[in-house]
């Protein structure tokens, strides 16, 4: 059942801003909103260069008076429809989030962002107040908090089925700078390798903050401080491509982290070990169906998505029967399902369901700025520990 | 850029029978037609109790006028509409799949059929001559060959990289009749349980039929002859839920085949290996985005979704980047996006991409059903060897 | 401790036939011998050739005077000698197997022989009479069973931790006859290729005998009969080098067999798997350190070797701790320790351990004699089912 | 052939101290002796114990003059035979490596040393110039370089395959100190909680060692600098049993290491990722015989053991053909193997294969406690880089 269609009568309006030709993560937007059929992309901005974006938007069926040719454009002629966009989705350069995000709130829309939230630790705690002021959803798309069995991980973590975490690592290993691009040498090319677009270090803002936010989402607490080591495997290259971090938790975990895009002929890694004092869990986002439970004394087991022996939180976050895979398209959509629930919640004013409100926040990026910013200064200051502690 | 917009100036207009409450797989062919936005489900009826699917039909968001009670209702209904559907997409139980289709197909309509086709090959043969004179696309939903790899090993084969195919193993796995049911004792109660519903065997219709085309599409060569054993792993079911079949192709490879519902503990492991005279291919379904190579004289390779070395039939079905995992929706949808292509094409005059052209078809859906009566006649005849050749 | 040195105050004397210049599985049962230093090489026959087999078994370090030119010489000039072997290893062209076993139980010599038994279902038979009369023990090296994880799936199916066996299927992927050999136009290079030297079936008694002793091993019950197709998938071959086969067992399990020489770029793939009323294991050589243990209504988990919940069958034949994996030697040795275990017992007339006493038996290797010949009678008649029940 | 046998007449005579009754090493090193036959264990002193040693010798069929209550009566007793050992194996409590190592040496022996060499640097540095006045073998069991598939990724590396290597991540995850043990109380209990005679880091000695010397073969080029946090995961533990340390090498690869034993259902899961500009290598010592090789631009490809495509380092140190596999004990075997003709190269004057002389040294065990003291000062210091750099 439809839960939106039931209590709105409707879809909810979607505004898209970004994710225009070229952009790998725009249609991923798109189609994660059309999946389970609770939104409908209305309206759209999807080009810093206006005649792209309304061209795009078109192609995509977009009606023409909705297809604008900037943000500050969009915004204003949604404003004046009575059928205007209830949310708006950014999937801009990471430097036009915060302003794009701000805006939207004053306008009283839900926000769903993608990450990094800001190139900056203050825009970011901005954002935190304005969402917090305007009493709006404000999702942001760590997307892999969608699988299900990362959320299986989490809630088992909760459960204390682990005991306390002592240990974790985590680690995103890419392959698709490992060689010199025109960017490298021409930056204007390509806005992750200009700061001022993409924040102070390419690969945590890119793929960094994912990770971060993959192993606190699972290991239950918030980091709190780094030893980062930060450099580039390719030679003359002017930002990083590769991090090793050592990691401190607030509930007393250790660990470690590595992430880079430069690993030569690597495919996305994105992988998780944590343990505690009673097992350990391990998961592959290449594998995202199954979850090895390792267990003190006893043999692991193998949870697979859909199958027995799994959490609520798991379950909800499942379409399709044991043994037949799901996969990055649908853990993305799980966020539009989450925040379609808790947009229907606000405004019908009935509950909703409480596994629907565990989807990434404006708070969770903030810390994920906090944790690019303290590892910057980590490894400016050879390597010794540095607090990522965000009070919010 | 969607393509069916470009050139329609619309999307496609659906109609659905069958897939309403408590259906698997209603929700997979809906959800498939939404994700590449080339349909718009605007007709349903979707349970053979008129109320029933009337009701589920409006909770998916379908005008009332269109919230058929039956199929034929449904038929009759869009007939007279200026705004009539353009494909009728047919999930109901097996025996029910002739009259519709047939009845779709002289309305003028194209046609999306679940398998089995049929439940008698004489009904699967009047479909192929039904189609053919009537000019319109029919697809069967041998989902499995929308897997980008699957046509990545279809590609290897076709192009000799494997030299002839000499051997081959497919098999499907599955657990969730392991144990007896309300059914085994009264068949009533599913219609999977009754032969005249469900066709002469439970497990050949259901799976087998999925293992005979994946084998097929990938070896590329018909099958000739089986010599089969079909039993029960269940004492006292009636029908039979496994079966263990030995093959021969018309172009000389010989294997067997195991496909069962009833292996307990099992998830739904469908995978196939070939070898030929240069190397082997195998695919699992539960790791869908890796191809294994094996290489005479040298070593094996994986070839992975969106990564280096793939054909462009691999490539076209392919929406993600290399190492983002995609799964068995998006296979599916592959299946409607190749549809949707031919569909324009027909329409507009201009030829499709023959890349969308090789999705399984009526003849398929017939070559099906002879496998599995062959495989019947052989179990009942000593397990000798049996034809299954079919003229078409 | 070494219980062989402990209870005979030396070790046991052991000669060997076969196994020299050229031989793969000579090496290996000479390190078996050697790995729990139960066993000393003593004298050596080891080939057909008497200067090379003498030359040979000198580089050895056997001394001179026990360095044979022929197994007769052998037999001969160890029964003259005080210190002469106890026990005689078999490793020659199968076709001498029967022979020489059967001599060497005359002159009241324990024997281990490589497998298959025999060419011949008489001699095997013959040879399950003299092992009997002569009150010996007769090893035959279905060297799989001596893997811990192999132990441990009998054990769990004996302890009827699956409940009753319903299906299973075994297979072995090898790839080192892919191509053309000489000796496939002149089979007198390759005794293998000569059905007098080798056998009926050169697949068949070289892996298949394997593969069926391996699935009545784990599954606890003997073979009833098979419907078979035997072929080749190297143009011209005159001897097969595939086969599939159905296979129907005693205690009512039902399965398929896969081997073959030439699927081209393959390893030595060895894997079974077996499924009963609650649950199912897998288990696969090249990972043999490991068993997936499948559970109705549960998740699977995995056995590790070494690790928790393992049974004493698997914990006796275990050398090294969990994770540090063990492999095809240790395996081999398995069978020279259980072997050891059982002279001693018989010497002494201490009982053995009995967890000592399930290696395979010269009654095992008649079993798998029994099973070609079954095969080829079936694959000559149509395929149709052929029974191979053996009274022993 | 062997080669032992063929250039001296005889075995190599091997005495051993420590590895008596409890120890894990202890028959594994002996196996490793026996596996190729080039060795003899012919003295021992196996315990601290004089009667507890002496008896186990027994046990083991050493002659009672050659079973000796402690390694100063061993060293005395084999210098007044004429058929004294040749090569003194050690394997007793870290700390007294050093003085049965020198004495060993002085008196003319060769050695094998288990890891980690020492407790403290002086005493690695003292031990590296006896070896080197003496003119001797002095091998330190860093193991792991022996699996073929971890020289396959050294030759790889030396030969450029990979280019230069940018960064690797190196993990030994074990659980069997997960728990709280007697000794984490009563230290006396165990050595090894005992820095005295463990060195000052169980972890780091245990098993970091092994890491360290893995990372640093594999990716040819010593370490230069790391910067460490180390910790217990169990509270009250007086040793620490978990380390994170980020890696910088002399060759400008940048890297992380993470060992623990206490990762509560964990295995022996040794496991290492380099990469370079060309490509990347991974090998898991659960699955020893199979390395993944990731290609710039091009799909991964899987080398195995025996297979095709393998450097002479690799298949020098194969038994066994591809698909069989070989595991912990085979590869402990080679270094004994190398070490064996590296003697008899010194014995006799002939020059032995080069491929022989790349096992671990006395340098390379000097190097890994100069890993240790530097992870030692780092964690002491607020995590900063500290140089582990070694003249020798």
């Amino acid at each position: 059942m439809n839960h939106t269609l039931q209590a709105l009568g409707r879809r909810l309006r979607l505004g898209v801003v970004g994710g225009g030709p070229g952009s790998f993560i725009g249609p991923v937007h798109r189609s994660a909103a059309r999946l389970d059929d609770h939104y409908e992309v209305v309206a759209a901005a999807l080009s810093r260069d206006p005649a792209t974006g309304r061209r795009a938007a078109l192609e995509l069926g977009i009606q023409p008076e909705r297809a604008y040719g900037s943000w500050t454009d969009l915004l204003a002629g949604e404003a004046d429809r009575a059928d205007g966009i209830d949310v708006l989705a950014i999937m801009t350069a990471n430097a036009a989030h915060h302003p794009i995000a701000k805006a939207a709130l004053a306008q009283g829309l839900d926000v769903i962002c993608d990450k990094p939230l800001t190139t900056r630790l203050e825009d970011a705690q901005d954002l935190v107040r304005a969402a917090e002021a305007a009493e709006r959803v404000f999702c942001v798309t760590y997307n892999y908090s969608g699988y299900p069995m990362v959320r299986q991980a989490r809630a088992m973590v909760q459960a204390g089925e682990l005991g306390p975490i002592r240990q974790l690592q985590v680690e995103y290993i890419q392959g698709h700078l490992a060689t010199p691009t025109p960017a490298d040498r021409e930056p204007g090319l390509d806005w992750r390798f200009q700061p001022a677009e993409c924040g102070p270090s390419l690969v945590l803002g890119d793929i960094g903050t994912h990770a971060h936010h993959l192993a606190c989402f699972i290991a239950d607490q918030p980091l709190a401080a780094v030893a980062a080591e930060l450099g580039s495997a390719v030679p003359g290259r002017q930002v990083d491509d590769l991090a090793h971090v050592l990691l401190r938790f607030e509930g007393g975990a250790r660990g470690s982290l590595w992430v880079t895009n430069s690993a030569a002929g690597a495919e996305h890694g994105l992988a998780i070990r944590v343990f505690g004092e009673q097992g350990g869990l391990e998961w592959h986002q290449e594998q995202p169906n199954q979850l090895l439970h390792r267990r003190l004394g006893d043999c692991p087991r193998l949870l697979g998505r859909g199958g027995p022996g799994l959490t609520p939180a798991a379950e909800r976050a499942t379409r399709i029967v044991l043994g037949h895979p799901e996969g990055y398209q649908e853990a993305f959509a799980n966020l539009y399902l989450d925040v379609a629930a808790a947009i229907v919640a606000r405004r019908t004013g009935r509950p909703a369901d409480p596994l629907a409100l565990d989807f990434p926040t404006v708070a969770d990026g903030a810390r994920g700025i906090a944790f690019v910013e303290a590892c910057v200064a980590s490894a400016r200051a050879n390597g010794g520990w540095t607090s990522c502690r965000l009070e919010l």
